[in-house]
């Protein structure tokens, strides 16, 4: 069955940055939700592009923990727009970096009100559990992280098969390429099968890998 | 086999970056390289972490293709450095973009003299081709490209299989998502097969993905 969305206008993707986020993270969805658009041509739909916009706090400069820097606008930016996406990603070392990231999770959870759904890559889950976001849910995170998220995050429950799991409007992906796969699981919830599958074989990733 | 590779110093790793620059092309390996660390504790070895830097012609801000913003340091200022690895991304429309990159294509051409490898990822293929690195050599690019690649080079042998190709210390990537599989096989030449899964594992990748 082929579940196809109509936009009315672009809908809004926003990445979430901060010091020390994972490259991959952020540009493996970035980079899928954009390369959508050359597959939203199937006949009978009526699909617009996404937008996609990196954001931050405080906006400018973000290093991330590769090292790479990339530019990114404050998120009260957009305060007045509709979200459709909000997307999580994680850091290495993320469960000793919560305490800092307070502000960024201030957001996370007011925003996910406001969002048509909410989205985590690999230990980005750290990030919607600390908003309380997982709370009574089940959620995939890194392989290597499972325990820690579920010693860290009673409430929430750990799910360590998925490649990403799905509880209402909260989306959780397990290692940093499954942030590819889940985003091709969005784009097909949003476009359909045949667009989801022509954006995997363009990218040529597998529907779906294995997670470790 | 096991090859390990001992640096005595950290392995300057340049990833190129231009105008329209694909933005995964350039971060999947950025992050491969980044992670492999992660993994290099293995006894018996002296491996040192490799040194990412990402390049342009003039340094600065560089817009890639998905409109993600990211900053780059001036080529010029690795003119006296040793260059472990030249990496060269592609952009969607690399074919129309080539008369424009010309000081791109003349510092890959030079830098690859003086680099122990040289890599592109997808349609980079094209600026090593462009740059003449190519010539007589079989090379990989996006299989959606490959006619293109032949027509526009025909002293380039299009390989429309691999996943990628060496060809000395030439090597071309298929997809872009191909360009973490490269990586893989760049850092199990340096470092062995044991990190190499290992990292393949941390970043749930599977060795090797199809192309299409």
């Amino acid at each position: 069955m082929l579940f196809a969305m109509s936009f009315t206008r672009q809908p809004l993707i926003l990445f979430v940055a901060y010091p020390g986020t994972g490259l991959l993270d952020l540009t493996g969805p970035q980079t899928a939700f954009w390369a959508a658009q050359r597959h939203m041509d199937v006949a009978g739909r009526d699909l617009l592009p996404y937008e996609g916009q990196t954001v931050s706090v405080q906006g400018g400069p973000v290093r991330t923990e590769e090292g790479v820097v990339i530019e990114t606008l404050p998120m009260s930016m957009f305060d007045e727009r509709s979200i459709d996406t909000v997307m999580v990603p994680a850091a290495a070392g993320i469960a000793g970096m919560l305490d800092g990231l307070g502000p960024t999770v201030d957001w996370i959870r007011q925003a996910s009100r406001r969002a048509r759904r909410t989205a985590s890559v690999c230990a980005g889950a750290f990030l919607l559990a600390e908003a309380g976001l997982l709370d009574g849910r089940r959620a995939a995170t890194h392989w290597a992280l499972c325990d820690l998220l579920a010693q860290r995050f009673p409430a929430v429950t750990v799910d360590r098969d998925a490649v990403f799991v799905r509880q209402a409007h909260i989306w959780t992906s397990a290692s940093v390429t499954a942030g590819i796969d889940l985003t091709l699981a969005l784009v097909e919830e949003d476009c359909g099968r045949a667009v989801a599958m022509d954006l995997a074989r363009d990218l040529a990733v597998r529907m779906q890998r294995p997670i470790k």
